[in-house]
C-alpha cells in the first residue's frame, strides 16, 4: 500500500504539473507576467491536495478533481494578492508579493486576471451544473466580508474571541470548506451531506487559522515564506491577541506600543509563551481538528481514514 | 405604437428597479457600504439597454434578459472600480470614486465583491449552460488585458493607431459586444450568429470610446459627471492623442508638457480643434456606428429597427 506521505506528494507533484500546462497568453506582459510568477510561486497546495481526498473517497474522475482543484487554488492566489495589498504584506510564499515586486496596477489587475481564469477552468467541466458556479462565486463572497471583518477588526481592541472565529470562519474556513464540498455538490449529493462536508472543511480552517497565527509569531521565516509578526504591527486581531488583551491588557498594550520593531517577533513570543497563550491557543486549534473529525464520524458509506490522516498531518504541521 | 425615446426610458426604469432591489447584506459595512454606493450611481445603462433591444428582437424572456443585464451591469461597476484606481480618477457618474470616498483597500475589495455578486446574479437563471459563465468571463478577461494595454500604452508615444483600437476593442468593445451577443448564447445560436452580434456591439464599443474621448475633451464635466481631460495628462492615449502626435510632434509635445494644468483641456480642445483632429476622429467613430449597422444588416429573421434606432441615438449623444 502506498504510503499517505507518498500519496500526498503525487497528489501534489500532479497538481504542479497541471498549473504549470495552463494556458497563458504571452501578451499583455502587464497582466500576464505576474499571473505566470503569482501561479508559479510554491504553495503547501493543501487546498487542492483536500479536494483530491475528498473526491477519491467518493469516487469522482481524476480529471474533473484536477479541473475543480486548479480553480479553487487560482480563486486563493487572487485573494492572496488582493488581500496582501490591503496588508502591504511584501513576502508570500519566500518571493516578493505583486505590488511589491512591480506596483499597486499590477498587483490588482493580475489578481482580477487569475480570479477570471479560475472560472474559465471552472467551465471547461463538462455538463457542469450552474449550482456549481453559484457555489463557488458564495464562498468568494464570504472570503471578501472575511476580509471586510478582518479590517474592521484592526486596531480594535474590543473584539471578542466569538467575533474573531466569525471572521475566520468566512476568511479561512469558507475556503476550505469548499474544497471540501465541490466534489460532492458536483455529484448533486444531498444539501445535508454536502454539509457535513463543508462543515468539516470549515473546522479544519478554523484550526489552520489560529495555528497559522501561531507559526507566525513562533515560526520559521524561511520555511513560512512571508513575513512574520507583521500582523500584530498592523493591529490585526488573533486568537492571541485577544486573550492576551483581555486577560493582560496594561502589559499587552505595552508590549505592542513599545517593542522596537526589530525585537517585536521575540518580545511577543516570549510573553505570549511565559503567559501561557500560546498553549491556550494550541488547545483551541486542535479542538477545531477533533471537531472536523467528528463530522468526518458523520459520513456512512466512504472510507475516511485518508481524510483522517489529512488532519492528523496538518495539526503536526510547523510551517 | 411607443416612441423610440420612451421604450428606452421604460427599460432603463426598469433596469434600476431591479437594481436597487438587489439584496445585498447589510454588515460588513467595510464591503457592502460601497458596493451600496457604487450600484446607485446613476449609470447611462447603455449595456443593459442594448442586452435587452437584442434580446427584445430575438424573444427572449424580459426576465432572463433583466438578469443577465444586472450581471453585465455590475461587471461594468467592477471594471470602473479598479480603473479608477489604476488611472487615479477621482470623480465618476458624478460621484466621489471608492477609493477617494473611502480608501485603497475598500475599493479593491468591493470591487471583487461586484463582480462576484454579478456572477451569483448571473448564476440565478435557470438551467443555464457552463458556455454562459465562460463567455462572460472571457469577456471579463479581454477587459483586463484592454486594461493592461491602456498602462502599457501610457507615455509611449510610438503607439499606432491600429494598436490604440486593438485595446480599446478589448477594453471596451469586449464588454458592449457580450451584451449583445449574450442573449444569443443564452438561446444556443449557432456559432456565427453570436459573432455577427458581438461584431455588431464591439464596432458600437469602438465607436462609442473614441467618442468617449472626444467628448472628454470637448463635453461637459456635470453631464459627463467624472474629471476631463485628466487622460491627456496621465499620458494615455486616444485616437486625438495620436493623430496629434503624428502630424505635429513637437507642437503637440510643446502643449502638453508646458501647459499649465488647469487650462489643459482648454488650449488642448483648441488646438486639436484648429488642427481638424477632432473632426476627423468624429469621421472614424461614425465609421465604426455605420459599420456596426452593416452586421446588423446580415441578420435575418428579425426586426433590427430598435437596434439601428439605438446605434443613430448613441451617435448623437453629447455626454
Amino acid at each position: 500500500m502506498q504510503s499517505f506521505n507518498s500519496l500526498i506528494l503525487d497528489i501534489r507533484k500532479h497538481f504542479n504539473d497541471s498549473l504549470r500546462k495552463i494556458q497563458i497568453n504571452d501578451k499583455p506582459k502587464y497582466l500576464y507576467d505576474p499571473i505566470r510568477y503569482s501561479i508559479q510561486t510554491k504553495g503547501k497546495r493543501f487546498r487542492p491536495v483536500l479536494l483530491h481526498l475528498v473526491g477519491r473517497a467518493n469516487n469522482v474522475q481524476p480529471d474533473i478533481l484536477m479541473t475543480m482543484s486548479l480553480a479553487i487554488e487560482l480563486l486563493h492566489n487572487f485573494t492572496l494578492i488582493h488581500d496582501d495589498i490591503m496588508d502591504n504584506d511584501n513576502m508570500r510564499r519566500g518571493k516578493k508579493t505583486i505590488h511589491e515586486k512591480w506596483d499597486l496596477s499590477t498587483a490588482i489587475l493580475s489578481g482580477d486576471g487569475i480570479y477570471t481564469i479560475s472560472q474559465i477552468i471552472l467551465s471547461q467541466i463538462p455538463n457542469l451544473k450552474s449550482n456549481v458556479f453559484s457555489y463557488f462565486n458564495k464562498t468568494t463572497l464570504e472570503i471578501c466580508e472575511g476580509q471586510a471583518l478582518d479590517k474592521e477588526f484592526e486596531n480594535n481592541y474590543t473584539i471578542s474571541e466569538d467575533m474573531y472565529i466569525s471572521m475566520i470562519e468566512k476568511k479561512t474556513g469558507a475556503l476550505i470548506g469548499a474544497s471540501s464540498a465541490l466534489p460532492l455538490i458536483f455529484k448533486h449529493k444531498p444539501h445535508h451531506i454536502v454539509k457535513v462536508y463543508e462543515k468539516f472543511g470549515r473546522c479544519i480552517g478554523k484550526a489552520f487559522q489560529i495555528q497559522d497565527d501561531i507559526l507566525e509569531i513562533t515560526g520559521d521565516y524561511i520555511k513560512m515564506g512571508k513575513s512574520l509578526g507583521s500582523d500584530i504591527l498592523l493591529g490585526k486581531q488573533t486568537m492571541m491577541a485577544i486573550k492576551a488583551n483581555n486577560k493582560y491588557p496594561s502589559e499587552w498594550e505595552d508590549l505592542i506600543s513599545n517593542s522596537e520593531k526589530k525585537n517585536l517577533t521575540n518580545n511577543i513570543s516570549k510573553f505570549l509563551n511565559d503567559k501561557g497563550i500560546i498553549e491556550e491557543c494550541k488547545l483551541e486549534y486542535k479542538a477545531y481538528f477533533s471537531a472536523s473529525l467528528e463530522y468526518l464520524n458523520q459520513l456512512e458509506d466512504i472510507d475516511i481514514s485518508e481524510l483522517v490522516q489529512l488532519v492528523n498531518m496538518l495539526e503536526k504541521r510547523t510551517f
